[in-house]
This record gives structure tokens, sequence and C-alpha cells, in this order.
């Protein structure tokens, strides 16, 4: 029966979310915190210690926890840090996966978000029993988690999985957080949907559209949503060309890694066939022959807001696999 | 003394190389014989059994080698088939490792040119030691071979890292073979490089170029090569611009996984620092800045005449770390 659980904390930039997880993906206690109350480390990690505390002691006590997974914004599996995350309060190098790890005593493994949420996928979720898939997240931003082999790719320096990031329009749009211009980003994620929309909005003043109703100001992803889902046609061809590009990306993807699945996950992945029929059409048509008619597309199986700590959880079990270890704490302390 | 060597063959499609190879890298004994003499597999087989039969008994029988390694266009690694290749007269699926293995009694590795090519690098040349790494090939087309975690991604078919088929212009140059517009084998390639000279020389008829001295259907990449390397202005903005996209492609590649090392590898190499430099600028252009200025990109150090035998006969090494393997011949037959 010990070390049959394991504890996963995911750090988003507003909440903290963590919960006690068993083998098969049952969450048996959770609870939240505000992320950037505290201006030190130190007295996040006093808070989240007394409320994780709690819950261990809910499920029988340390000896049946195994470890402890953090999904994290920047956070780096080789080092166990969380490197200078922009929204985050704490700046520069942090050495999260250690500090927690001393804190608890229990040892503790550390990624990125989407790292977190494809190993998720891996051990709880569609990409059971899979060596070779990528996990897409498309929230306020565009993160990925990409396995090949049966393992996560790190990259030479924790860092690789940026997809968000890849330029999809040369000289398109700027992103106005990384100063690029057309990363996918900048159109597949809930400010790419928003700025879509306003852009569409200005240049087909002939097209109508209940967004007109709401001030400029007002336009955000969710209210495109509702728009296209009540048939709104310049909210549907938003999606479209959501859809469009995303499914461009897709493909290059594809090319890379001949993944057997691509799991799509967040906010976006509400609006159902209005987006994946876009992004599938488009995908299909730049793969290779090969390629093509072979990678499954699909949704996350998992609820939304059981993604995060189930994905952080997930890195718990994978620790012993993992080459590189993250220095461990004093076991037992 | 026993099984310290391996034979690798590279079968392209005018020539087919072979050789025999110790364990840091020497050619002992090589030859060649042209791809597409025979309209059967057979005969193809038939031939290179009697020219390889020769190099084993130079070596010491076939006691001394351990397993032979294949690099073909199309080559399937976890089934050992070539697969509908466009430049080889058999056509359809042959059972290429399979047939070879049963003739020589030896385990036959296969897979396509471009992962032979990164084994190749890995075992022997720039990679030596490295877990993540891309070799890019940049000859008639563009290959590419990816390690990550210390190992090729083969994707869950086998197909993995055609990355000279990712879209880098959406909308851009048709690229006849496949029908794509605007992949990156439509400008990094020879045929590429001699189109975009094309274009230049009719876009812009106010630079002089000694490329005006030859009619239209002699322009090749070895012209525009020896143009610029004598200074021609506007065979260097060839390389410019080619380098531009290649180096844009690469920036996305870094993302996904990235690597340690990209290595360059190919005919456009010859052109040193007039491709390198636009590559490196435009890759570091368009990085995030968590990876800039820390992806080493080289050239190859394998001399090209040697490269193709060295990366096929690295996969026969490999073969015990395999997840899938070939399905073996006949041992000692």
């Amino acid at each position: 029966m010990s070390q049959q659980l394991v504890v996963g904390i995911d750090i988003g930039g507003t909440n903290t979310k963590f919960g006690i997880v068993d083998r098969r993906g049952n969450i048996l206690c959770d609870g939240r915190m505000l992320t950037n109350q505290h201006e030190e480390v130190a007295d996040f990690l006093d808070e989240l210690h007394g409320h994780l505390s709690k819950l261990i002691e809910q499920v029988g006590g340390i000896d049946n926890i195994r470890g402890i997974g953090v999904g994290a914004p920047n956070g780096n599996f080789y080092t166990g840090n969380v490197e200078y995350a922009p929204n985050l309060r704490w700046k520069g190098i942090v050495p999260l996966a250690n500090l927690l790890g001393e804190k608890f005593g229990l040892p503790t493994v550390l990624t990125n978000d989407a790292n977190a949420a494809a190993l998720g996928e891996l051990i709880y979720g569609a990409a059971k029993g899979m060596k070779d898939f990528i996990v897409i997240t498309l929230g306020t931003g565009v993160g990925s988690g990409i396995v090949a082999n049966g393992q996560l790719i790190y990259g030479h320096d924790g860092f690789a999985g940026e997809l968000g990031h890849c330029i999809v329009i040369p000289g398109g749009r700027l992103h106005p957080g990384t100063g690029a211009h057309g990363s996918l980003e900048a159109y597949a994620s809930a400010t790419g949907v928003t700025n879509t929309a306003l852009e569409f909005l200005a240049e087909r003043p002939d097209v109508k559209s209940t967004l007109r109703d709401h001030p400029k100001e007002e336009i955000n992803s969710k209210l495109v949503f509702e728009a296209a889902m009540a048939g709104d046609p310049l909210a549907r061809e938003v999606y479209e060309f959501t859809g469009k590009i995303l499914g461009e990306a897709l493909a290059n993807f594809v090319m890379f890694s001949s993944p057997e699945a691509i799991i799509l996950f967040g906010g976006l992945t509400k609006a159902g066939d209005l987006i994946m029929k876009p992004v599938r059409e488009h995908m299909e048509m730049n793969l290779l022959p090969i390629f093509q008619n072979k990678v499954k597309l699909v949704f996350s199986e998992l609820k939304e807001s059981d993604a995060a700590i189930l994905g952080a959880s997930a890195l718990a079990w994978e620790q012993q696999n993992a080459k590189y270890q993250v220095p461990n704490t004093k076991m037992g302390e």
C-alpha cells in the first residue's frame, strides 16, 4: 500500500493547484491557492506546505507518497529550476524542485506545464500506450509537449517543445511578448483569436456580426467563441482562419516527429468541430502523402479542471525513468 | 578480433556505394556500382553480393563482419523495406533488409539516407557524444536526421525527419515533386538554388552577373556556386536568400527539439561562409532568447566521399539498441 500516491502541483500565473493522485489518475483530494500573494518564494512554499500537509494527512501520511511532480512556467526538467518566468513574481532562477523536495523530504520532479500535460496524456489520458505523440495546449498561450520513442523530448538544455514560438507566417503578426513576427502563438492562442476578430471586424465592414454590438476593447476570445457557437458568420471565419494556421503548423510538426497522435488541449478546443474541422483539413492538405490520413488528431480526454494536477502528478511516477534525475533531497528527513 | 567490422551500403539514385568499416570509422575497402542497371532487385542483389563478397574476403572473411547497415531513399527502419522510392527502378515495397540479410547471412539494418547520415555523425563525426542534434543534408533534395535523448527519432511509422518538406513560405514556390508550395526543399536544395538564380536573373535585369553569359537552361547550382565564389553579386545574393530561408527554418527546428548542434552536410555547404553566415544570422534572429547563442551550427567533418558509406555502416553498430529489430536472417548460413 505504501508509496502508491503522488502529489501533483501546477503553478499557474494566477492559481497554484495541487492534489494527491493514485495510479489510475483519480484525484483523491485537492486544493488551490493564489500564486502571486507572496513576494518571497519561501513564503509561497510555507503556505503551500501548510495546505499540502493537511491533504497528505488525509490520505494516511507521508509514507504513502512516492514523490512530487510540479508543472511550472519556464520549468526546466534537468535543473529543477524555474527560470525567468515572465508571469511569476519570483525573478531570475528559482531552484523550486530542490526547495520543495527539501521542504517535504520527497523526491521532486519539475518541468514546464506543457510537458506535464503531455505526461498526463501518456499516463492517464488519450496517449496511453503511445510512444510518439504531441500535445498542443491552446490557452492564453500555445504550449507543447513532444513524446518520441516513449520519452519526453527535453532537448540538450531542457527547453525543447516551444512550438508556439515557431514562425508560421514569416513577417506576420507581431507577438508583443517575444517581438517575433508570425509565430503560431500570435494566432492560435486566446489573444490570437481576439486579435483575428478585431482584424476581421475592421477589414470586413460588410460582414454582419453580433460582435459589432460590443465596443472594441470588450472583444475577447470568450465573446468570439459564444458568437461562433450562435452561428455568427464573422466569428466562424475567425475559427476557420485560426484552424487553418494551426493545421498548417501541425503538418510541419508531423514532418518532424511523425507522431501517432496530436492531442489538442485547452480553451480553444471548446469550439469543437468549429476548430477541429479546419485544423484537420489544413493539416492533411499540407502533409506529404506518406503522412496523410495516419495521424490521430484528437481533443484531450482529461477534464480541464483536473488536467493540470494530473499532468504534474504524472511526473512523479516517471522519475525513476528520467535519465537526468533532479538532484534529490534528504529522504525521510 | 572477430566481428569488429561492419558493412555500409548507400543506395543512391545513381550509384550504390559500399565499404567495410572499423569501429573508428576507417573505411578498409570500398567499391561502387550503378543502382539502376537491373530491372529486378534480385539481379541488383546478385551483383552487389559479388562485389561485396570479394571485399569481405579481403578483410578476412564473413566471421569478421558484425552486420550490414543500409541507407536508402524511402528506407523504413521499422520494416527494413524501401517503400515507393521515386528515384529507384524497383517499384512498390521492396523488403531490402531481409533480402540482403538472407543473401549474406548477416543481421541487416536499413533506414533512409539522412537518418544514416545522422548516425554517421553520432558515431564517427561532429556529433560524437551528443544526445540531441539534427543533421540537415543539402543536396539534390533536403533531408534530415534528428537525434533526441540519444536516439534517432523515427516516429510511429518510421518516417520522421522529413524536414525538407516543412512549409517555410506558405503559398511559396511550387515543389514539382510533391505539389507543395513553399517547402524548404524548394529553396535550400541544388534545384532550389538554381531556381532562385533564374528568378533573380529575370527580376533584377539591372544587376550584372556572369551568369547572364549562359543560356537559361544551362544555369545550375554548380555555375551559381562558381560565380558566387568568384564574387558575382547576383550569385552571392542567391546564397544570401537561400541562407535566410534555411536559417529561419532551422530556428523553427530548434524550437522543436532544442538540439545541442545542427550539422549541415552536402553540396550547398561547399560555399562555406557564403551560406553559413546568413544561415546563422537568420536562425539566431528567429530564436526565442532562451535558445539564442546556444546551438552549435557546424558543417559536417566527414569527407563527402566517405560519409554515405560511414553513415550506413553506423546503423550496423546500433542494431542491438534498436527497439524494433529488423527481422533477422539465418545467422552463419
